[in-house]
């Protein structure tokens, strides 16, 4: 039996499973998530995409699934809470289980940097999206290593994704590109949640993206963060610039023009790669800007009213001189997103200022699922 | 200033804030782990090795650390909840919160997977310990991927260190160590809790250790971890033997011949390196066995009295085969670990029996600090 044929039957069973709501041993609805742990039957997906969350606590006077919004558990006589939510959109939801008062990792769920602390997550599955499945294809690595900053004076974990040859195609030198977190996110944010390594594997094997290095670093430079405005950017400009870019070139076989080094990052990560490479355009030939709260829509007293043209001096007024810098200007916003609005105003004005930009959109909210797919989206454009 | 100097300074401010007991803008005594997030203040590590742990949880009943040893943990008026352990013995032990009867994970703390879960770990330092420190060498990188697996049918995730220069000797082929972690734990352990690129890293800048690559697989194969007994290692060998190693020397650049290939694993790892390794001499020329239940000390069922003789025919009737096949066979296992006296006995007997093996304690309990150190000791005999 192939691999194709095996995924099939999966996908056959999976839907019985999905139509008969009765599966496993336990006769539970649904489907246990897929990163629970050690065969954990909660959390459970149903067939709407409502999710079911359970823990043992029969000591405990109140239990809270924490999805962003709460929602009340209630406790069965083996004092066993659950809780079922609405139905979820697909994509990956960070949520926290709070008992008595108390917000914790759900001790059946894997955990993933996110919020700043060790945090579950449920990755609710989109129908008829694959392109981040791990497929029978070619798969390259994510290489896990450190490099001393002496912007921070210390050694700094970094991930690497090579693609599938690296290894193998000794004379070979490759394009790169840098890829930043958002808030509360570490260097482990694109290559676990975000599924770079199947992503990039898959584009590859299916001719759809150039064989190229993404380079996965921490980005919470300063402590803090440092603020999402020029300021606060400036010493992970530095880090990038001085550091990160210069280790890569020379521990890796990568081209090192400008046409084939691109930046992108999803959040605060985008406002890092908005200054980063807009105002490195002899070093970034490409620059990806995912859901990032730059150009408002968000309360925050470090972002006053987004001026494109103070914060990229000639951005508007100059424009050609970056359509003919940049190969690719990629911008990208969730559709439930609260900085959508925003976003497209600035969108609009770039337009009208005649800044070449390709702006998409994905269904979604300032999540996993969209930076998924934006990714994805802008790998396959990029260095062609 | 180089790394030398700032690492000595460093371990003097160190000294300054144990000796002082107060640091931090705080003024709390000792110093905040290394393995909290966000500069969390607890838990905090005291000058006498006590740690301190605390959490906010006005609204808890209850609240105990569990860390082997349970300990309650008291209420201050701002609903902060706080304890001071024991001295601890220096190394990575797991731990957990439990509020109001729930074992949960410390939201200040990295998470680790062991225990069968994501579990808070205490990182005690050990005074002048530090092979497996980070240091001004050069580093290796772990390699994370997936292969497919027969046994298993499906894609099942690996993690590989290669050595410094492993990119540029594209001419060079490396000896290669198969290291296994325990129950409850997966191919995380090594890679994290166990330190395996900054052990072999700074074993092989000192040249105390050959350049090797290290491979860190997934070894809980069957469902449960399938027994601890040899018809329970079954499927574990058959995916060591059959999926794992033609995987990785396709797809890596290492030497084939006996001698070059051993296999190591601690306590439920030793017992799969234990008939994986002594089962196939012809494969592995050297094996390590780190705390391991087999040969007892632990009560349980699928573990009756040790004939080593009769779980490996010739092992001690025909021990010169074995000393002529294997290089090395490294045995070790931690002073204060239950399984220390069955395995100072069997040691004996195959000494009786003239088999050669290397035997070794270290000060500690059933933890990474005793594995670590197994680690660095047989590395340094691999492959000479």
């Amino acid at each position: 039996m192939n691999h194709t044929t095996k995924c099939r039957m999966l996908i056959m069973l999976l839907f019985v499973a999905l139509s008969n709501v009765a599966f496993g041993q336990n006769r539970l609805p649904g489907i246990a998530a897929e990163t629970n742990i050690n065969a954990e039957s909660y959390p459970r997906i149903l067939p709407d995409l409502r999710v079911m969350f359970g823990v043992k606590a029969p000591d405990a006077q109140r239990v809270q699934l924490d999805l962003g919004k709460k929602y009340d558990m209630q406790k069965d006589a083996d004092g066993f809470w659950t809780c079922t939510t609405d139905p979820q959109v697909p994509g990956f939801h960070y949520y926290f289980l709070i008992v008595d008062g108390v917000s914790v990792s759900d001790p059946a769920s894997e955990s993933f940097y996110g919020c700043g602390k060790m945090s579950s997550a449920i990755d609710v599955p989109e129908a008829g999206c694959d392109f981040y499945a791990l497929r029978d294809v070619p798969h390259g690595v994510i290489r896990s290593t450190n490099y001393y900053s002496n912007e921070t004076d210390s050694w700094r974990p970094i991930n690497i994704y090579t693609p599938p040859g690296y290894g193998k195609e000794s004379g070979r030198k490759y394009p790169v590109l840098y890829i930043q977190h958002g808030g509360g996110e570490d260097h482990r944010g694109w290559a676990v949640q975000g599924k770079t390594a199947t992503i990039l594997d898959n584009l590859i094997a299916d001719g759809k993206a150039e064989k190229m290095i993404v380079v996965i670093a921490n980005g919470n430079v300063s402590r803090g963060g440092g603020g999402y405005n020029k300021k606060g950017m400036e010493p992970f400009i530095h880090e990038m610039t001085k550091n990160i870019i210069p280790y890569v070139e020379a521990n890796y076989r990568v081209l090192t023009d400008q046409k084939n080094r691109a930046i992108a990052g999803l959040s605060m990560g985008g406002g890092q790669a908005f200054y980063a490479g807009l105002q490195n355009t002899d070093l970034f030939g490409s620059v990806g800007i995912f859901s990032s709260g730059i150009f408002g829509g968000i309360a925050r007293q470090d972002t006053p009213a987004f001026d494109a043209e103070k914060e990229i001096p000639g951005l508007l007024t100059n424009s050609k001189r970056f359509n003919e810098q940049l190969q690719l200007l990629y911008i990208s916003v969730g559709e439930q997103d609260m900085r959508i609005d925003a976003t497209r105003k600035q969108i609009g004005l770039f337009k009208e200022y005649g800044l070449n930009v390709t702006f998409e959109t994905f269904p979604g909210d300032h999540e996993w699922q969209v930076w998924r797919k934006s990714l994805h989206s802008m790998a396959s454009k990029l260095f062609k």
